[in-house]
C-alpha cells in the first residue's frame, strides 16, 4: 500500500516510538498516583514529554502543557473553557468540526455572538473583513493554523495582532501544523495551542493536549480524581491538574516523548523542508493533468493536496485509486463544511493526497500516473 | 519490586496485549475516516472491539460500546449527558472523585438535589436508607460497583431495583470490577456502565468506555469530527458517534481488545477466584498482626486490602513498604474522600495493597513479613 493519508494519521511511526510505548506497557504504573517506583517512573515520562513539549513549541510553561486523547478533546477543553454566556466569538470558513460543532453548540446554549471570517475559492482567509468584524466585544478568536483540507497555513501572527489588539484570547487548532512545521507559540502570539500526537508529531493515536499561556484562564472540561487535594470538591484550580482529571495515557505519552526526540534528531524544518518539496513535487506534475483541479493556495502549504477529477465524486476516484492501484488517500468532506461550500465542492468533496517525512518521490509518482490514467 | 497497586494500574500487562498495540501502531491508520485498507483495518479492530466488550459483559447492542480514555472521562460523559437542571440524583459515600467531583459541580451550576447514601464504619452502604430516599423524583442514581478504597462490592443488584421502581436510571462506575469479576450488565440491571481498561482489563493506559442501555439517551460531552454527516451542524445522534468526537485509539483498544482474550482464556471467574484466594489469604494473616486495622467488609469483596499500622502515617508507611522493602502499595486518601470520612480515617489515609491474577503468594508473604516488622 502506497499511504497517502497522513493528515488523517501517519501511519508509519519511528521504531523509537513503538519501543517507547513497548517499554512505558512494561515499567509505568500511574502517573502522580502514590510514590513507589512504578508511579515515579510514570510520573517522570510525563513531566518529562510536559518539559520537551514546551521546548518543542517554544513555549515557556511546562505545566502548563495539558495532555488530551486527541487534539478534538484539547479544543472542547479549549473552546468551552473559555468562552462564557453571550461572547462575541471570532472563527473561520476553514475550520474543522473539531472547532465547529463545539461553537455552534455554545451559539445555542450560551447564546454567542458567532462571527465567521470567509474564505475564497482558495481556501484563503479575508483578513481584511476579520479586523472590520473583530471588535473590542470579541473575546475568543478560535481558528486553524493550517486547513486539513487545502493544506493552506493561516497568518496566525496577523490573526493574534488583531485579536490582541481587542483583547480577546486566540486559540489556534494545530492539529495539522504540530511537527510539520516550526511552531513558535510565543512568537505566533497563541494563547491556547491544541495539537495531537498522531499526525504530524509521529506519536501514538490517543495523545495530544494543549499549551495554556500563563495567566490564561479555561475551566474544567473534566472532573474526577487528581491525586491531589482529595478533599476539595472542585478540581483542583492548579494547572495541569485542572484540565486533567483521571488517569493519563502514560503510555502513549512516553511514545509521544520519543516522537518528539525523533523530530528534534532530524530537525522539524529539515521535517518541513522535505514534505514541501514533494508537495511542490506532486503539485507541478498533477497540476499539468488535463481534467484535474487542485484546490489551495500554495504560496505558504503543508504537505496536503486536495483535488478533483472532472466531475467524478470523489469517492469513486478515491476508491479507484485504494482498489486498482494500492493508493490511500481521503475522499470526501473531510470534517470541513464551511470550507467546502467555499470551495464549492460541498457535493463532489475532494480527494486529499497528505505525505509525511518518510513518503517517497516513487510513491508520489505512482499516484501521478495513477491520476493520468484515471483522468484520461 | 513487588507490585501491589494493581487498584491504580495492573504492571503487568498480558505479552499478547503489548503485541497487538505494537501490531496495530505499525498497521492502523484512523478509524471510521476514509475507507483505504489501514483505516479498514483499524475500523474492524474498533468494531470486533466493541462486539468482544459487549459480549464480555452480557450487553446486548455493540454500537452503544462507547470508548472513551477513561473511566473518568466515561464518568463525565454518562453523569452531564443524563442529568438535567433541578434533577434530584442520588449517589453513595463510596464514590471516587471521579463521580463526586461532576456531581459536585452540577449541584452548583444545575442546582441539582444531590443526595448520598451513607456507609458504616465498614464502608457497607445502608440500603434501607437508600429506599427511603429514593422517591419517583429521583432521576439518575450514581454508584460504584467496587470501592476503590475498602474494596467492598456494592449490591449492584438490589440498588437497581430501588431505582427502577422510581423510574430513575442507574449509571455504575466499574472501574474496579471490570475484568476483576463477573459482570453481566442485564443481570445486574445496569444502564450505564462505566469502564477503564488499564486496571482490571489488563489493558492500555488511554482506554476505557462506557456501555449505554438501549433508550437510554446521553447528551453528547465533546463535539467534533465524525467522519460521517459532515454538513450537520450537530454532534451525529446515533450511538457511538455521538459520543465518540475525534481520531479513536484504536492502538490502544487494539490493545484492549487482546487483553479480554486474555482474560477469555482464562475465564473471567477463575481470576477473581484467584484473586479472591489471594486477598483471603492476605487478610487472614494480615488480621492476625497486633497495630494493624483492617478497613471494609470481607464478605463480598474484590482484591484490596486497605489498613492502618497504629496511628502511623499512611505515607509513611507505604514509603517505608517501598524504600526498605521494595513493595509498591498507595496510601493516602485515593480519591475516596467521603468514604475516608466514614471510615473515620480522613486525616491518617490508608495504605491500600491491591492484587491482581499475577501477583503471587511469595509476594504476599513478603508484604506480611514486613508489615510484622513495621507494626512491631
Amino acid at each position: 500500500m502506497i499511504y497517502l493519508d497522513n493528515a488523517a494519521t501517519t501511519l508509519k511511526k519511528p521504531d523509537q516510538v513503538i519501543d517507547a510505548v513497548v517499554n512505558a506497557m512494561r515499567t509505568q504504573g500511574n502517573a502522580s498516583r502514590g510514590a513507589h517506583n512504578a508511579t515515579l517512573s510514570a510520573s517522570r515520562v510525563v513531566y518529562d514529554a510536559r518539559v520537551k513539549i514546551a521546548k518543542f513549541f517554544n513555549f515557556d510553561t511546562p505545566s502548563n502543557v495539558i495532555f488530551a486523547c486527541n487534539s478534538t478533546e484539547a479544543l472542547n477543553i479549549a473552546i468551552n473553557g473559555t468562552i462564557k454566556e453571550g461572547d462575541k466569538v471570532i472563527s473561520t470558513d476553514t475550520e474543522h468540526n473539531s472547532v465547529l460543532r463545539p461553537l455552534y453548540h455554545l451559539q445555542k446554549t450560551k447564546n454567542i455572538d458567532l462571527q465567521f471570517v470567509n474564505a475564497d475559492l482558495s481556501g484563503v482567509l479575508d483578513l481584511n473583513q476579520f479586523e472590520r468584524i473583530c471588535d473590542n466585544k470579541t473575546k475568543v478568536v478560535v481558528v486553524n493554523h493550517i486547513s486539513n483540507l487545502t493544506g493552506n497555513v493561516n497568518d496566525i501572527k496577523t490573526i493574534s495582532k488583531i485579536a490582541h489588539n481587542v483583547g480577546a484570547i486566540l486559540i489556534v487548532d494545530g492539529s495539522q501544523s504540530a511537527g510539520t512545521m516550526l511552531v513558535d507559540v510565543k512568537d505566533l502570539g497563541i494563547d491556547i495551542y491544541c495539537f495531537t500526537g498522531h499526525k504530524g508529531l509521529f506519536g501514538p493515536q490517543g495523545t495530544g493536549g494543549l499549551l495554556v499561556k500563563e495567566g490564561v484562564e479555561v475551566e474544567a472540561f473534566k472532573r474526577g480524581g487528581s491525586g491531589v487535594k482529595t478533599y476539595e470538591e472542585d478540581q483542583p484550580n492548579e494547572y495541569p491538574t485542572r484540565l486533567e482529571a483521571g488517569t493519563l495515557n502514560s503510555h502513549g505519552i512516553a511514545g509521544l516523548s520519543a516522537a518528539i526526540d525523533f523530530i528534534n534528531e532530524i530537525g522539524v524544518e529539515n521535517i518541513h523542508k522535505k514534505e514541501r518539496e514533494l508537495t511542490e513535487y506532486f503539485y507541478n506534475e498533477v497540476i499539468k493533468i488535463e481534467g484535474i483541479k487542485i484546490y489551495g493556495d500554495f504560496s505558504s502549504h503543508a504537505a496536503i493536496v486536495s483535488l478533483n477529477v472532472k466531475d467524478y465524486d470523489s469517492g469513486e476516484v478515491s476508491d479507484a485509486l485504494s482498489n486498482d492501484y494500492g493508493i490511500a488517500t481521503r475522499p470526501g468532506a473531510h470534517c470541513a463544511p464551511r470550507l467546502h461550500i467555499a470551495l464549492g465542492t460541498k457535493y463532489q468533496g475532494a480527494v486529499r493526497f497528505s505525505f509525511s517525512y518518510f513518503t517517497t518521490k516513487e510513491e508520489l509518482d505512482a499516484a501521478i500516473n495513477a491520476l493520468k490514467v484515471i483522468a484520461s
